[in-house]
């Protein structure tokens, strides 16, 4: 998707370790207008599949996932990282392992919100080893549900996810795929 | 909102303790439908305040922030409750304590997001106590914006927030205001 590369190369600031950051326009200020054509293409992309709901997580995936749901007319729903009092205590669960951060949370979402009848869309804003992707998809998959595919914004394709995914046989739509980042400069994958 | 108010009564359930839950529409579940009505509706109520971005928090008032500013043609900026590796460590903070949860946490605002030139609409699911909106005005203050309004889903009036925040001058609108939740029954305010 051009001008989602267009963005991150005017947008995106890397920072030290070579670590994007997208904070302009994905995951702190949210840039609408830009996330509603990223719906638009994501829309695009799982056309035809009959999709009834979309899977994402809180909190960086709402925004995405709202748009795009606003696209397709179906409702979104959100696993939860934390143990809410908001939350029932029939849920689906998933254990997900975080690299950066060096911990394993539990994912959470409401037995009420997912069934056997679900065709499922899951949306997150980054996809890099794939834990948390992988922790939705069980969690689609615990609740008899079908996984339809998994869009992404920005895929770090030097990252093990991606192949991951694929090789579990997962339809993945990434819109920017990144094959480097190396001395404050970005290369696509072509 | 005669609309969100028909809704809380069909889909919201009344569980012990007499806590409403609304994960089926509003914050577990979205119906994206709904929210855009619930978009459109702050639009009115804020029209011609020169708005320019609406601030929010993590996780719940981001889909609602988004439908609206979708309408009002402005980005969202969102509060982060943890410490993130993608923030910035310049931020503007506030404290704020969670009365169902017994905790104080910070939430935490990049300065490259909120300056002077800005005049926000804050954006929330729930107003109860009011100590969230209170920690975002704080923020919205301490960057020297101008805060013009709060926009709340459902209110509950039975508690202080509502008139705390009124008393301190803000501008607020609230979609649903609730009077009291008794012995399984839900009374809105007239």
């Amino acid at each position: 998707m051009e001008l989602l590369k267009q963005r991150i190369l005017e947008d995106g600031r890397i920072e030290e370790g070579n670590i994007l950051k997208v904070d302009n326009f994905l995951n702190h200020q949210l840039d609408i207008n830009l996330l509603t054509e990223v719906g638009k293409e994501f829309t695009r992309l799982f056309a035809d599949l009959g999709i009834t709901k979309i899977l994402t997580i809180e909190a960086s995936g709402i925004a995405i996932a709202s748009l795009t749901a606003l696209q397709m007319d179906v409702p979104v729903v959100f696993a939860k990282k934390t143990q809410s009092k908001n939350l029932d205590n029939e849920t689906w669960d998933a254990k997900v392992h975080s690299y950066t951060k060096g911990i394993t949370y539990t994912i959470k979402v409401s037995k009420r919100y997912l069934s056997e009848s679900d065709k499922v869309l899951i949306i997150d804003d980054f996809l890099a080893n794939g834990q948390a992707c992988l922790g939705l998809k069980e969690i689609v998959e615990n609740s008899g549900a079908e996984l339809k595919g998994v869009g992404i914004v920005i895929e770090k394709s030097f990252q093990q996810g991606a192949k991951m995914l694929k090789d579990a046989g997962i339809n993945l739509h990434s819109l920017a795929r990144i094959a480097s980042i190396e001395d404050g400069s970005i290369d696509f994958v072509e």
